[in-house]
This record gives structure tokens, sequence and C-alpha cells, in this order.
């Protein structure tokens, strides 16, 4: 019998270890709660980026330059934005539109965000089960230094992630209600695994979600994270840069504590040499990601490890 | 000092005539009321099919071919919700959905339609003035014989007007206001001109705006409606058979009495011949608009006409 793993990520990181992880396990098996923190409105469209991240990359669609979007898309609709004299500081793909379009139009019905991520999965072709962290709107709010606080899109894909934070908050979080699926999914979870994705911005969204903490601290299996960290630098996007303004070392060490109860095990890169963490599950491997094989070889190595030392059965 | 022109449109047939009066009229003269009853939503968009015909045609966007959407345009997103498995019976440009896209996205900031409408011409260099009938949504909603009620765009795209229409009514029609710049545009009015737009389906929606008509009628100037039955036909779409089920005959009569005292004034093709319409002032010129010359012509010929029998000064 094969175990049911379920993995917490937020977008391009994440989304390479499920694509590792979907390689090698039956789709029914596999779980992937995805950070819904960064969703946004634009031209009135809900967009959801990590969840269409995952949505592509499992079902191949996934533009394999960037690990986001959908590979050889155009931009037609951005263009003519910009000729009616709009700033398209977000990139909005024509194809990528198409889901954006559906989703709304479905949320607009009345319709949970849970099952809509489920019907654009099963058009797909994904058979993995995609569930959002919650069906409720929770929105990360970025204070920092320059421009006070601004929306994720805005800090991040506008301002490049530049701007010095001061702080970050997780609006609507507590009204935030944990779906059924996700209850369900961690509490048949034989293994949890936190992506490498961004601990302050991916992961703690999803740990905010009320409830959803205590549920996976309570849940007497292996819960491991992939550390983002790989010498003192984020392997994509703002993580590093986050720590130290948010007064961190960007260390391995950091995120373990960082994560505290809610992990048991953790997994650094090997080029980092020893490192002693306050885990009893420690282990170094291969965590760069760059090619598929990367992704299959991390998540085997991955999970091997993980059932040698709580010695479950497969 | 020019005379300040008014016309009432639905799409394809009144933008040739709205495009003819705008190559002639100072900008600032000519003032378009477009239908907005046969705008729906689509995908969480409001798509306002009429005013962007107007648009795209005053801005030389449009598609010369169909005389609707933008020429040369994509259908990318299309192609990609059919990949979803979506029935994808109303054609959505890429350029086209930027328009819906921006329209959405300020509808939803709570701006007027009005507004979106200046603004969106603005940013085409569109100098007329279009008007939306009203601010607030009205939906056509056609009883048919084969389905019951349903949507205009059903009917008309989906089922291309093949279904036999036994009944129309406006719905939201009664709590949709005039808004204070077709007020003004009617009451500043030299000549009103209703476009060769179908009279059931185009121009009643507008004249049924409660206060529209009889404020038409209050106005002393010419108010002239151009054919769109010629031969008994249609020039396009279902004017034809539509009068036919509603139990008239299709024939120009039909609409000058159906316009009743809406209308001081009719222009009617040559190839009917002589007509006798109850109507003082009555023409018959070349109607069909099919080169950019024949709108020019029938605009400026319609416009000479109106001058010489009410003796206005130019």
């Amino acid at each position: 019998m094969a175990l049911n793993v379920v993995v917490l990520v937020g977008g391009v990181g994440g989304a390479k270890l499920a694509f590792g992880l979907a390689r090698i396990l039956p789709p029914e098996h596999l779980t992937i709660i995805v950070n819904t923190a960064d969703d946004f409105w634009l031209y009135g469209l809900r967009i959801c980026p990590d969840l269409d991240t995952i949505l592509y990359t499992l079902s191949g669609l996934v533009d394999r330059t960037n690990g986001w979007g959908v590979g050889g898309d155009t931009t037609i609709a951005l263009d003519a934005l910009r000729r009616y004299g709009e700033e398209t500081w977000f990139r909005l793909g024509d194809q990528d539109i198409a889901t954006h379009l559906l989703r709304t139009g479905w949320l607009r019905d009345g319709e949970r965000l849970t099952t809509i991520v489920a019907r654009l999965s099963a058009a797909l072709g994904v058979r993995q089960t995609i569930l959002p962290m919650t069906d409720d709107p929770v929105a990360t709010m970025v204070t920092t230094a320059e421009y006070g606080e601004i929306g994720f899109q805005t800090y991040f894909v506008r301002y490049r992630w530049q701007p010095v934070v001061t702080g970050l908050r997780f609006e609507g979080i507590e009204r935030a209600a944990m779906t059924p699926e996700v209850q369900a999914a961690l509490e048949r979870a034989d293994i949890i695994l936190l992506g490498p994705s961004n601990p302050w911005l991916s992961i703690d969204p999803i740990l905010a979600v009320p409830g959803l903490r205590a549920l996976l601290i309570a849940r007497p299996v292996p819960r491991v994270a992939v550390t983002p960290i790989v010498g003192g630098r984020a392997l994509k996007g703002p993580a590093a840069k986050l720590m130290v303004e948010l007064g961190y070392e960007p260390s391995p060490e950091a995120v373990v504590r960082h994560y505290g109860e809610a992990i048991n095990g953790f997994v650094y890169d090997r080029s980092d040499g020893f490192l002693s963490l306050p885990l009893a599950h420690v282990a170094a491997f291969e965590t760069i990601m760059k090619f598929d094989n990367d992704k299959i070889y991390l998540a085997q190595t991955v999970l091997e490890w993980i059932k040698s030392w709580v010695s479950l059965q497969v």
C-alpha cells in the first residue's frame, strides 16, 4: 500500500518538489496544499498565481524556462491593455487568461475555490489533488520602508521584491476556514512535507489558517521541511533578503526555528556541510532542482529517507 | 455653427451610419447613444457588444469584414477555454478581452459605464461622444417557441437567431435611469437620428429607458429613422424574421408605425420605389452601406435633406 503524502507549497520552488513527487507516487496518494494569500484581483479577474503554477506544472503546460505561466503563451490581450494606456506590470498570458476567466466566472456563480481547482485539474488531466489552503480570501500585505503597506503582487511583481520589508500580515486569515478537504488530507497523511518555498511568504499563510498548524502538530507522522536557503541565499525570490530585513540570519537554522513544532524533520543542502539543527531527523541532500531528474531525485531521496527513519511500510 | 447631431444605434448597422456621420461632422457635434440591453456577463467579464462595435468602428480598430470585433484579432484565450472543455459559442478575441477586462475592473471599482466608455474612447483617440443608453444593467430576454425565455446572446449568437420569437422584454428597464449625459445630448440636439438598427432589439431598449421616449417626442427637432428593412428583408440580422414572428409585415411602413410619435421623418431605400408613409417628411435614398463611401454618402444625404426641410442654418 502506498503512503499518503501531503506537501505544502507556494509557487515555483514548491512546484518543483510537487513535480518530483507526482512522478513517483500514485496520483491518488499525493495532495498538494497551496498558498492562496498571493491571490489578487486584476481587471475583475481573480488570479491565483501559486495554484496556477502547480496546475500548469502538473499538467505539463508550464513554461519550463520561467517555471510559471503556460509555455509558449502570448500576450496579445496584455498588449491591447497597454494600448489603452494601462501599466501592465503583471504578465497576463492569453492562455493564462482563460484560466482566470473560468475561475472568476465560477467564483461569481458561488462555487468554492476548492471545487474550481478540482474542475480545472480534471479538465487538464491532472490526477493529483491540488487544494487551496482555504476557500476564503486572504491577502498578504507587505509593510515596506519605501511605500508603506502594499499588496503582495505590488511588492513582488511590480517592485520586483526590492523594497525593504518591515512587516507582514495576512489580511482575512482570522476569518479563513480550513476546508474539509484540507483537514481530511492532513488527517490521513502518512508524510507531510513543507516544500522549499518561502517560509514567511508561502508556507506561513498556510500554517496560519486557523486550526491548521495545530492539526499539523497533532499528527504523529513525519513532518519534514525542505530548505529554501542554500549557502545563505534563497534558491529563488526574496526569502534570504526578507529574512535579513526581518532580523533573521538567512540560514537553514533560522528556518527550522521559525517552523518550530510544525516540523519534526528537515532536509538541507549538502553544500552547507555539517549543520547542527535542533531536530531529531535531519538530512543533507542535493536540494537544488534544475532539471526534471533533480526534482524526481530529491522527491525520491526525501521519501526514502523518511521511510527509513520511521520504518514505515510501503 | 455646426448642428448637434445625436444618433441612436445598436451594433453593426448603426455603426455604419455613425461612421459616416463621424467623417462629416466635427467630433464635438456628434453623440452616439448606444443600446446596452445586449450586454451580458461571460466568465465574470461584462461584455457590451454594441458599445464595443461603435468604439472599434470609430477608432478604426474594427474588423472590416465582420463589422464587429478588432481587426486581425486572435482567439488564443478562447482556444484555451475550449481546452478546459468550455462551449465557446461567443467569440472572445484576445484584444477584445482587454476591453472587457478594463471595463469589468472599472465597473468593479464603482465607475459608471458612461465614464468607462469615455475613458476607453479617449484612450483610443475617439473624439465623438459615445454614450450608453443607461448606466444601469438592462437585459433583453427573448421568449422563443423552442427554448422558452432565453438571454439575448443565447438567442442571437449561440442559436444564430434561428429560434421563433414570441415575445421580448427588457429586464431591469423600469429601474434604469436616463443618464445626465443622455438627457443633455437629447436636449441640445438639433437633429436626432435613429440608425438602421433593429427597431425591436436595438432601438426599442433605448426608447424604453424611462423618460427617454417622452423627452424625444417633446423635442421640436427633426427626429429621423433610417430603415433597417429593404425589399422586405433585413439588411443584416433578424429584423425581418422577427417582425414576421411578432405579427408584422417586414416593411418600412411597419417600422414607421412601430416608432410612432418618436419620429417625424423617415428614410427608406430607393429600391422600394414609392411608399406612402404616414409622416410629413419621407425620403428615399441609397441606404445600403457596403463601403465607407456609402456610409459617408448616406450620412451626408440624410443630413442635407433634413436641413432642407427644416431650413436649419449650418
